[in-house]
């Protein structure tokens, strides 16, 4: 998939990103952002943002993501499992962003060795697990919440 | 609160839970359990229920064991960490289950001292950390998701 494709899936092919109303605002190889605006219908018992709309945010996030990891290559992502930490209430809009997690490499080579060792695995093996760190934060930079999202890709 | 507190809670002052329509059916101090119906408004890419809304399920699910296990005592929970493992798609309605994490106590006085271990530690802590076993699972009982959610307690 290229950009384009990602944000259209996620503006048009996830019923529930579309109920949340989910904004797909940049998205790369390297990168993924997008917006959840806050809304008293995604509530919870407090007034905040519900862990679960931060979740799914997150979770989409990760996944817009996912699709952009080998532009090249027909695949199909899942959620796998997900560690989170919900720091402190939402009570505005809140920005989520995914990206890669670091590697031991340098900076300069960060990026192609990244891409050619998950092209390397999911050749060999059909499918494969990639952990992505999760992150949202309100307008001013702070953490609602972070974690890691691992995605299963999947050859078509 | 009591049984009759948290079924009004779930059904009334949820806003993400009631648009989800997440029916509460059993709270006990040692378990909850409810009914996320299948929807393909809450759905995936995938024409299965989304991550977020499994989520969603087993959190509210949580936070009701959370407001029984201490029901003499005045708390505010809230949600701090979660840790799930998504293993099937989930393409009809699911039951989460929340209940406490197993003691290494006998079975017959585990109830017992799990209570009055949480009541000792909010005295002396004002809040608490409480680990709760999350699971989601279909009609035959397959599950679709499981891990687990740890509430803040506050004493208000």
């Amino acid at each position: 998939m290229n950009a384009a494709d990602v944000e259209r899936l996620v503006a048009e092919q996830i019923p529930l990103g579309k109920t949340l109303r989910i904004q797909l605002e940049e998205v790369s190889p390297t990168s993924a952002r997008l917006l959840l605006r806050f809304d008293a219908a995604f509530g919870n018992h407090a007034g905040a943002l519900h862990a679960g709309a931060l979740f799914t945010a997150a979770e989409t996030c990760a996944l817009a993501l996912g699709y952009m990891l080998l532009p090249n290559t027909e695949v199909i992502c899942q959620t796998k499992a997900v560690e989170m930490r919900f720091r402190k209430p939402a009570r505005g809009d809140v920005w989520a962003t995914a990206q890669p997690l670091p590697s031991s490499d340098g900076e300069s080579t960060r990026e192609r060795s990244h891409h050619d060792e998950l092209l390397a695995r999911l050749t060999a093996e059909g499918k494969i697990d990639v952990p992505l760190l999760v992150a949202l934060a309100d307008q001013a930079g702070e953490r609602a919440a972070e974690g890691t999202i691992t995605l299963t890709l999947r050859r078509l």
